[in-house]
């Protein structure tokens, strides 16, 4: 008997048919002869909804104030515990037993960062007095609660986070990720009409891709399933194919030299220029940073002539309200030389695959093409395994398509 | 400095204008120099879209099922969870500072019985941290948690049972009750248009009244406030009119005799005929019901010439679905003679007064007023301060104007 831990996103669970078809998919897995847990996202649109709601009311009367991060968690959650409950009676009206648990209830305990916790631990023991039962488990993605009590989100995509933590603490042996498409593909099929799905690709390339704007699963559970060694299949909760699995590196995998392209479209670049030219300085920077919960990348420094440096890095669009004022109060404590710009509309265009450690000349190929097709390169950065360019946000989408032309991407390895 | 309990209910937190609305009323309390506490309903029609969201998906394809009560309840509380982050997030827009909790997170403990759970304890620990502070504290009516951490709600109007037991547990000087009427009435006035508000009312008589269909507050939380001396203060949240206090009895209300009337437009009468007429039956057979945490009331028992016993009592028509299944089992163990009947569209109306006590011929008046106006009466039952009729339901709201005319309850006494 296996155990089985599969995920519904929120386009998955979005009406009553669909919940009903996300029940039987469970229930054919608890058939099957599995153990069967469930995580789940909200409905539809419904964290957008929510999203808008405290708008409303922040906006309300001509004021203009960011809610605070823990009340928004408390809004947000709502949307995933709604779900839980809708499944366990779709499954229960289908005649087989279920019973949902919030992140809290199933002690999926987290730190204290609001709005992008991380998770710490995960409490096993309720979830396996109810499989053991032979009830399906329902259990509340992208939240948890802190040490204290206080009800926390996990971030963009923290569902996924959910899926791969939960398949990790009880040992799964597969987290089905069930989605709107039919797997991971070598570029935004949206983006790029050629786009081809992918059967297979390792942790390490799924990171970097999922690290650069693929949104069909966030760095943090690829990291996560890559330390505990945990399968992922994404599927499409519409259909039966075989989706995209992403798996430890395998020997073959090396034969392809560029698995995939992605795009992350609104990045906002800070240059800190007059920055004193001192060892400790840059760690101290990006500690303060850190200290905001900023996910930055990107970073570059330049030691100019009168022994200050430039420092500039990328953040998302979205942490602008919170960069700004971290940022100024370094600006201020580094002293009167020292000030920040900021500039907007840049996009990141970046090629992905384990097979760049043994190939050469994949750097040269993208630059080229970008070039042959007049895009300019503001910046370059590249890792082992992936190679991202800055540039226009207005360009974004043809710089896509032109690398994954490049290498040919829509031809089947 | 004082410390208020104030309550919002549904139509008092509708959209982003009445939460700022409530939000300032919660400020100007605190402003006033008190510590102020806020407990919250669900916006508006957010519970009943809730329900039809459950019904949708336990009717899907055809089926019919009944949803298990837990998860109704999970699904339920999202809606109070919602309104607390928004309050706290005006609170927050207005320059002051909130923070909300939902039920579990201040140990708000009931016993299990999903859907009319009781509140066991609250931990006020935490909330006088917060209010020591200086911040005000928002937390979720109609909500608590079981010692295992399943979420459960408190029934019908569970919401005002939070505000009472807050009240008692912070030792508050006053509950406030707002809600979108100036008070409570001498009889409902979208049925008796010559109703009048009710400046000072008794516990008990509140406790007849809620008991008997009047639905600003329910019989628990008005139990409450009488057991530990909360005065509750129910006022309109759209205006800043004096409303209705209900607070201990004092020597000068016994003067009215009449206070109010009421009106239960739905109910069932179960009659329960054969019953072998032994010592302990009766116990039996409402033991068993009150495990199924059914309300129950007006019983009548007739001992026939065979010695056998009919007994009948009416129920809410809501809880038709729990009572069915527990009255065939009783009469299953009971044997063979034994038969149930269940008879619909019944209603009661009913007067109220402590004056009751001391004054005689009120029931003649109530009947008398009744019969002139060919109102048949199926069933009378009372109380030292109260006189109930059973009558057809679809004479209820005549009934309730026949008596409401008959004590001559729009003049002010």
């Amino acid at each position: 008997m296996g155990l089985i831990v599969q995920k519904f996103g929120g386009t998955s669970v979005a009406d009553a048919e669909r919940i009903h078809r996300a029940a039987r998919r469970a229930i054919a897995a608890k058939g099957a002869g599995n153990q069967v847990a469930v995580v789940v996202s909200a409905m539809g649109d419904t964290t957008d909804e929510l999203i808008d709601l405290a708008k409303q009311v922040c906006s309300f009367g001509g004021c203009d104030k960011v809610p605070p991060k823990r009340e928004m968690d408390q809004l947000l959650v709502t949307g995933e515990q709604v779900t839980i409950a809708l499944i366990a009676m779709a499954i229960h009206a289908q005649g087989h037993e279920a019973i949902s648990f919030t992140g809290g209830q199933i002690g999926l305990v987290t730190d204290n960062a609001f709005s992008k916790a991380r998770i710490q631990s995960i409490n096993k023991q309720r979830i396996f007095q109810e499989l053991d039962q032979g009830k399906i488990v329902i259990v509340a993605g992208f939240q948890g609660v802190t040490p204290e009590g206080d009800v926390t989100t996990l971030g963009r995509g923290g569902s996924n986070a959910t899926l791969v933590a939960l398949g990790a603490t009880l040992g799964a042996d597969v987290c089905e990720n069930y989605t709107d498409v039919d797997g991971i593909y070598t570029a935004d099929p949206r983006l790029v009409p050629g786009a081809r799905k992918i059967e297979k690709i390792s942790y390490d390339e799924m990171l970097e891709l999922s690290g650069l704007g693929a949104s069909v699963l966030q760095t943090r559970a690829v990291e996560f399933a890559k330390k505990y060694n945990v399968k992922i299949h994404v599927r499409n909760s519409q259909n039966d194919h075989e989706g995209t699995w992403i798996v430890a590196e395998t020997p073959h995998m090396e034969h392809i030299v560029v698995s995939g392209a992605a795009l992350k479209k609104d990045l906002i670049r800070v240059s800190i220029k007059g920055v004193p030219d001192r060892p400790g300085i840059a760690a101290k920077i990006f500690g303060d940073i850190a200290s905001a919960n900023i996910v930055v990348d990107d970073i570059i420094q330049t030691v100019m002539d009168d022994n200050t440096a430039n420092i500039s890095f990328t953040v998302e669009h979205g942490d602008l309200h919170d960069i700004k004022p971290a940022v100024e109060r370094i600006v201020k404590e580094l002293g009167a030389t020292t000030q920040a710009t900021y500039q907007a509309d840049l996009a990141k265009v970046s090629v992905v695959g384990v097979g760049m450690r043994t190939h050469t000349g994949v750097a040269q190929r993208m630059f080229k093409a970008l070039a042959d097709n007049k895009v300019n390169i503001q910046n370059i950065s590249t890792s082992e395994i992936k190679i991202s360019c800055i540039i226009a946000k207005e360009q974004a989408v043809k710089a896509l398509q032109v690398v994954h032309d490049a290498f040919e991407l829509e031809k089947a390895k």
